[in-house]
C-alpha cells in the first residue's frame, strides 16, 4: 500500500521490530508484559473490513507469537485483541501476561506505562525470537 | 465434545442466545454496549491451541457479528478479543461500542456492570439479528 504511515501514537509507544508480509511488528515499551502490536498496511479500521488473506496472515502471526511467548519466556496467558477505540489505524495486540505482572488479572489497556522500559539487549533478544518464530510463515507457505 | 459445560461466570453474566456449529453464542447482560461472547466447545484456553477449523469458524463468526453490529444498530466501533485471565475457558469477545457509551474510549473489561440490563424483547431482537447473520455461515458453506 502506497503512502502508508504508522500512527504516531503507535510509533511513540513502541519499538519497531521489523516487517513481515505487509505488516509491521511493534513491541510496546512497557516491559511489565510482553506486548506485540501487529499493524498491517491497510486503511480499514475494522477486522471484518480486512481482506481475507490479511485476516489469515494476522491470525497466523498472532498464533505463532502467542505460542512462542508461552513456550520460550514462558508467559502464563496470551491476550489477543483488536480494539482501536483511540488509535483507529487497524492494529492487533498479542500480549504475553504473567500472573505476577502488575496488571494481572486485569487488562493492560488504560493501565500500561512506558516507564518500565527494555534495555537495548532485551529489545534485540525479543526481536530475534519474534522474527525467528514468524519466519516459519515462509516455511509454511513454500 | 462430550461433557462440555459453560463456565458458571459466563452463564451468570450472559443471556444464552443459541449454538452455531459447536459454539455457544452468549449476550453479556450489560446493555450499555452490544457484547457477544462466543464459546467454542473445547478444553483449550489459548487461541493458538485451537484446531485451525475452529479458529476459522470463530473468525468468520466474529466478522459476521461485527459487520452486523456496524450495519444494523449501528455501532461506532467493534472490539474483538480473546483474554481469559479470569475465566480460563476459551471465549471470544465481539463488542459493539458507541462513542457515547459510558466506557468509551476505554475498554469494557473490569468496568462493566450487569445493572443496565435488557428487556426480554430486546434480547429476542438481538438473538434474531445475531442468528440471522450467523445463519449465512451455512449458506457460505453449501
Amino acid at each position: 500500500m502506497k503512502d502508508f504511515e504508522l500512527d504516531k501514537r503507535i510509533l511513540a509507544d513502541c519499538h519497531c521490530l521489523g516487517k513481515v508480509h505487509n505488516s509491521w511488528i511493534m513491541l510496546h515499551k512497557d516491559s511489565n508484559v510482553r506486548w506485540f502490536i501487529i499493524v498491517p498496511e491497510t486503511d480499514v479500521s475494522e477486522w471484518h473490513e480486512l481482506p481475507i488473506n490479511i485476516q489469515s496472515q494476522l491470525i497466523e502471526m498472532a498464533s505463532l507469537l502467542g505460542a512462542m511467548l508461552k513456550r520460550e519466556l514462558p508467559c502464563d496467558k496470551i491476550n489477543i485483541a483488536a480494539i482501536g477505540n483511540i488509535v483507529s489505524q487497524f492494529h492487533l495486540h498479542v500480549i504475553g501476561r504473567w500472573k505476577t505482572d502488575p496488571y494481572w488479572p486485569g487488562v493492560v489497556w488504560g493501565r500500561s506505562s512506558t516507564e518500565a522500559g527494555y534495555t537495548e539487549g532485551e529489545v534485540d533478544d525479543l526481536k530475534k525470537r519474534c522474527l525467528e518464530c514468524l519466519g516459519r510463515l515462509y516455511v509454511h507457505r513454500i
